[in-house]
């Protein structure tokens, strides 16, 4: 009976182990955006492009993560440099609202202390998660929206660029070709096929960059960046800078970055949602995230997609939608993806 | 047996009734902002004048009820009521920013669909209230920030003022005091003891209205409205227009409007936690509200208060801080409070 008493408790320590070693291998997985994303749609050059920049950002993420950074840094890294990416609609590259400027979102919460900030309309810092990651380091607010949020970024020393920095030609079309669909309606009406089926739009569409970490001391960060909807009016805000919605990062959790219709994303309050359904409800990290995606989003007739990790590095990058940019790194191991 | 069987089921058929009876008895919960509210800093008039706008905003949300009105209805009636007195910080009575600014913020959730309306910064609107309901029901977006959503409001056919409407020689006051005290830092700077300590501050504080309702169908809704912080910057936003954060309603579990230090709010995005505690987590409405208010928002450093209803109408009231401008109709009968 002792024998049989120390093998199991032998048994319990060695499982403790792995686990806790487990908790300390470092993971980070990025998305650059889900929506009608199909292979039809996409030249291989085109495809070998988003792959590159996908696999750079999980690279510059995990470096700082091998090095025993923290799961904040590499959140910011990843997602500053999809944010320079002309690629994704974030930073350089983001779309245009319907007075023809590029307004950006942008947030970021530390799942160790749940501090977090954001901002929203901002036109002028070059890397907006920089400035959200200012508002939480350096304010004592969470979000600053417009002029205001762009004087205190470049104050704390934010890069500031000339609002033309952010010009594409490409989505600039794609702004002129909504405003020819629908000068009224906005790109992500779905009652304007025509507009959504524009390439130049589609990934406008849903057009969003995210990272999220666990690091070696088993802290999560979560971090959003995105440009907002093409021909978006009225100063709308989707779900990317609210906390609880688009971003939300909690160690007794998980760490979770939306892409998608936003205003679904916010009536779900879909990160937070998926962290409840973890603490309260003992769902793994996988079940939360397709009750939510797979099942609540549709049902309310929105889509999107989202990526996560759990304090247990678990991952899950679940989309709804035909494709989503999206990448992993977890033992090393380098993965990334676009179509389903 | 048999007898003490159809006894038992007697039992329960009865409670039953009595629960779904219950559910159909409209509720109504207002709050007109919890702080440093303390009997000796209120003349017996004030505290009249206050207690008697709770009640008429109480009887005018409740009238609607009892007509057989809904949830979203009564509790836009109430608080329009409350932005309407110059006593509370939403509306008429809302506190300056830095710039000698009124700037308004708003939200409102309907339980029944998830559907939810927020506006941000707006400075011409009279009641914010109905600019966000407006959001919600005339627009295919959640939230709206700065001249944009004041655009989208009016074209709504929303009140339209001048700013200087919103002026009040009170919170006039209380700016300058407050640009005294400290002229960086906002009135929310608790080492800024002076500056919380000014009688003009003190309701500004965390001065906000809020109200959520159950009807006679079973519907829940929450709305609040908010005027933000005396002096505040950088166009920072707290967490009245954060769907899930100040205010959320779900006929699932329950209909929740907040008001306090908006950061802690936002980083524990409460009203959705309150939800989420009591869907995933069995919790009480009581249970839950105490967690969060009375637990993990004083452990972050933060406080204030909240209203909250759940779906078989009972309330809940919380607050850490010296006293919440408060009051409830619930089977017809009107009560009122301010401290403790």
């Amino acid at each position: 009976m002792r024998v049989l008493l120390l093998l199991l408790l032998g048994v319990f320590c060695a499982n403790q182990f792995v686990m806790g070693q487990q908790a300390t291998k470092p993971v980070l997985v990025i998305h650059g955006g889900a929506g009608t994303i199909l292979p039809q749609h996409i030249t291989p050059e085109k495809e070998k492009a988003y792959k590159d920049a996908l696999t750079q950002a999980l690279q510059a993420g995990y470096a700082i993560l091998n090095a025993g950074g923290t799961a904040l840094e590499a959140v910011t890294a990843a997602v500053k440099l999809m944010e320079d990416s002309p690629l994704f609609n974030a930073g350089k590259g983001a779309v245009f609202t319907n007075e023809g400027r590029n307004e950006l979102d942008a947030a970021i919460m530390d799942g160790s202390n749940l501090k977090a900030g954001a901002v929203a309309g901002i036109t002028t810092i070059k890397n907006p998660i920089t400035a959200a990651l200012a508002v939480m380091q350096k304010s004592e607010h969470v979000m600053m929206t417009g002029s205001g949020a762009d004087k205190f970024a470049a104050a704390q020393g934010c890069e500031v660029v000339s609002p033309s920095y952010f010009y594409t030609p490409e989505r600039w079309k794609g702004l002129l070709k909504a405003k020819e669909a629908d000068s009224l309606k906005s790109i992500l009406d779905h009652n304007t096929p025509g507009a959504v089926l524009q390439p130049e739009n589609r990934d406008g569409k849903y057009g969003t960059v995210g990272a999220v970490a666990l690091d070696a001391k088993g802290n999560l960060a979560a971090a959003t960046s995105t440009g907002g909807m093409t021909n978006k009016r009225f100063g709308r805000v989707g779900d990317a800078p609210i906390i609880g919605a688009g971003t939300y990062a909690n160690n007794a959790t998980c760490a979770v970055s939306c892409t998608g219709w936003g205003e679904y994303f916010i009536r779900l309050v879909m990160a937070k949602s998926i962290s409840d359904r973890m603490e309260f409800g003992r769902q793994s990290l996988a079940k939360a995230c397709d009750a939510l995606v797979m099942d609540a989003l549709p049902k309310l007739g929105g889509d999107g997609g989202l990526i996560a990790v759990d304090k247990n590095g678990n991952i899950a990058m679940p989309f709804n939608t035909a494709g989503m940019y999206r990448g992993s790194i977890k033992n090393g191991e380098i993965s990334v993806a676009i179509f389903k």
